[in-house]
């Protein structure tokens, strides 16, 4: 079949970082969640959380010893040790009862309460006990090796705050103030829509024309590693009605029960005829940009339906993942209360070799790192998926540079180092 | 009740780095599993991954324009377009049937077979086509825009090498040469056993003499980064039957169907009358060492049980993470498939403070980095797990310093930076 076709560019292609910046003012509604703590490593708190108890409640101590009167320590020496009388045991959750008289003392662990009576805990090697008797072998200042109340947290102590991306530690924290169930930002949810005659769905062989969808699996990790989920793939022929469908469902009163939070799609991006996403945006929603100064993601499109942010990204894998890092992942990571910046940890080297660029256009280069030797892979199309794994990272070169002789010192954002 | 009770030290400290390298050494047996692709981000491939396909199976058009022989545009130019006719066009996964004759032409776009006959693709802004008339208004050398069948990936090629920590676009490959379940080793398993009179299980309420434990939501986190799972989570009493019960059931013949790969003991772990890991440790299985050089957790110790290695951290939460992270972690790491050494980025920085530590003693500093200023924390004891939540990373002192004065350069290991 023949298609009269015209063939037009983009109208103008915005800048990324005019793009970066509507993507960052964007209205964004946030949800919240309480989960239970064993879910909580990564998530991102929603409000600053306050200790209602003291940590510990009770005076403790932190050595394994004898508790005792500071005082009755004072003058003992190696040579002339100072006897007291022990009296009882405090051990972690089974306290000593009663208080301690002048001249007594009672075995301790570390973690013990100190009893009623006790100021200070001597260390097990500066005394010794037979039977009853303890000799104190050294003087001890009063106070010492002992915890008040409140010595890790004070109740009323705000222990961490709104935003925090939840460490391992952080939990422990937070299981210690007796909270169980922290408020955190919902992960955000990602409606991905696949589109593409030539494509064959993860997990089918190659055949003929066609290809294997690579951008789903790679969309999939992405949103997860920025803290979202990719609540649904769907998997379009390359044809208006059924694209039109799809993102008609993408309406809140539609997707209620899937509280779709943002919507991507790839391939179809560009201006062809076959490019049915950047015409359906602009008529069911708003597409606000449509072709970046980016290389290798020019024919990325970006808008807004039912208020919903909506990536159109092109279907080349390379592209897909540039573009999405560039702006899908900056409102995936905001959404879920995070830096939008970049995820990758940076790392400066010099070049091996000169990269090329043009003024007005970004250009993010593949690189390989080996200390502090960069090396740009050299020039591979956008459609070269295997580019980015044989890379350690990537360089970008900003519109206003035509690109940077051998030896330059730059910037690497890491693939493998990531920071939350 | 009054017990009599010895006070004894250690009987030897090991070093940090003997400690470390017995446990690189330590014979481990990994599991594989095969695992579907959506769930393979972050996993370890545990066998290099060779291409069977060509990626693309086909000659692909790298633009949208005209497929034809490229000398037929020899001497085009602006000004004396030459013509040719458009027989047809040829979109992603529907291709144009037949061969290209001489003076012939089809419309092609990204992504889509070219078909036999034609060797060059026209770019869009190169020509102008009215019907079925094409002018072309510039020359292209022969083969421009044309990726050839194996372009990206080429049949037999090695695309992952064992041992990848898999990230999101590895999905992307993986999936476009037409795999599904990437061969990976399978998570450790890493049962956790919490002792201690003391402690309450989180989600409780601290309560008087009782604390609520913060080891075991932050090892299960700890664990989960390493890539282990904590399948199994038991609170003891400090009694030596029921800790000599858990430990028994550690043999891989009662064990078996969960696989246990680590064991954990949290508390009981020094030298007094209540910690009864240790003991029961040396009488069950190997305990290797007892003691180590390493303040805030010198009371670990570590062995082996019917070949499965174990770890007994101490109940103080500081202690704790620091052990796991100088011990445990490696191990699990290393079962894993994945580097042993710390998965913390690292920073270089300048003291603001000195630290003193004592030679022969490797010590664990936190510190608060601002920018390239590093600020060790006032020293806080062991049980002081806030003060790991302040900190966005640590020093670590090793044993032949006896600490750093103000201003010295040292390295920083983030917290929040997690390199895989």
């Amino acid at each position: 079949m023949f298609h009269d076709v015209r063939m037009r560019g983009f109208r103008r292609r915005a800048d990324v970082e005019e793009a970066q910046a509507w993507l960052d003012c964007l209205p964004l509604e946030r949800r919240v969640e309480e989960i239970p703590l064993e879910a909580a490593a990564g998530r991102v708190l929603a409000e600053a959380l306050t200790s209602t108890v003291d940590v510990p409640a009770f005076t403790r101590s932190a050595m394994d010893g004898w508790a005792l009167r500071g005082e009755a320590t004072f003058g003992a020496a190696e040579t002339d040790p100072i006897v007291l009388e022990v009296v009882g045991t405090s051990l972690p959750g089974r306290p000593h009862d009663g208080t301690l008289g002048p001249g007594e003392a009672i075995r301790i662990m570390t973690g013990a309460p100190v009893p009623a009576g006790a100021d200070t805990v001597l260390r097990a090697e500066d005394g010794t006990q037979d039977g009853r008797t303890l000799r104190v072998r050294a003087a001890v200042p009063v106070g010492k090796h002992v915890g008040a109340p409140g010595e890790d947290i004070r109740a009323g102590r705000e222990v961490l705050p709104a935003g925090r991306v939840l460490r391992p530690q952080d939990l422990g924290v937070i299981s210690s103030i007796g909270h169980a169930q922290p408020k955190v930002f919902a992960q955000p949810k990602v409606h991905v829509i696949v589109t593409g005659d030539e494509i064959l769905v993860p997990g089918q062989r190659p055949d003929g024309v066609c290809i294997v969808d690579a951008n789903s699996p790679m969309l999939r990790a992405l949103i997860d590693r920025d803290g979202g989920h990719a609540n649904h793939i769907a998997f379009l022929p390359d044809h208006e009605a059924g694209l039109r469908t799809e993102l008609t469902h993408v309406h809140p009163d539609v997707f209620e029960p899937f509280g779709t939070d943002v919507v991507i799609v790839t391939g179809g991006s560009s201006v062809g005829q076959e490019d049915h996403a950047p015409r359906l945006l602009s008529e069911l929603g708003e597409l606000r940009f449509h072709g970046v100064g980016l290389r290798p993601a020019a024919p990325a499109g970006m808008g807004t339906l039912a208020g919903i942010p909506v990536f159109l990204l092109p279907g080349n894998p390379v592209s897909c993942l540039c573009a999405y890092d560039f702006f899908a992942g900056r409102v995936v990571r905001r959404l879920g209360g995070r830096d939008p910046a970049w995820p990758y940890a940076m790392q400066r080297g010099a070049l091996t070799r000169k990269i090329a660029s043009v003024l007005g256009r970004v250009d993010y280069v593949r690189v390989k790192v080996d200390g502090a030797a960069i090396e740009p892979l050299m020039a591979r199309g956008a459609s070269i998926l295997s580019s980015t794994t044989e890379a350690d990272g990537f360089v970008i070169v900003p519109k206003d540079h035509e690109g940077w002789p051998e030896g330059t010192d730059v910037e690497v954002h890491l693939y493998d180092v990531l920071r939350s």
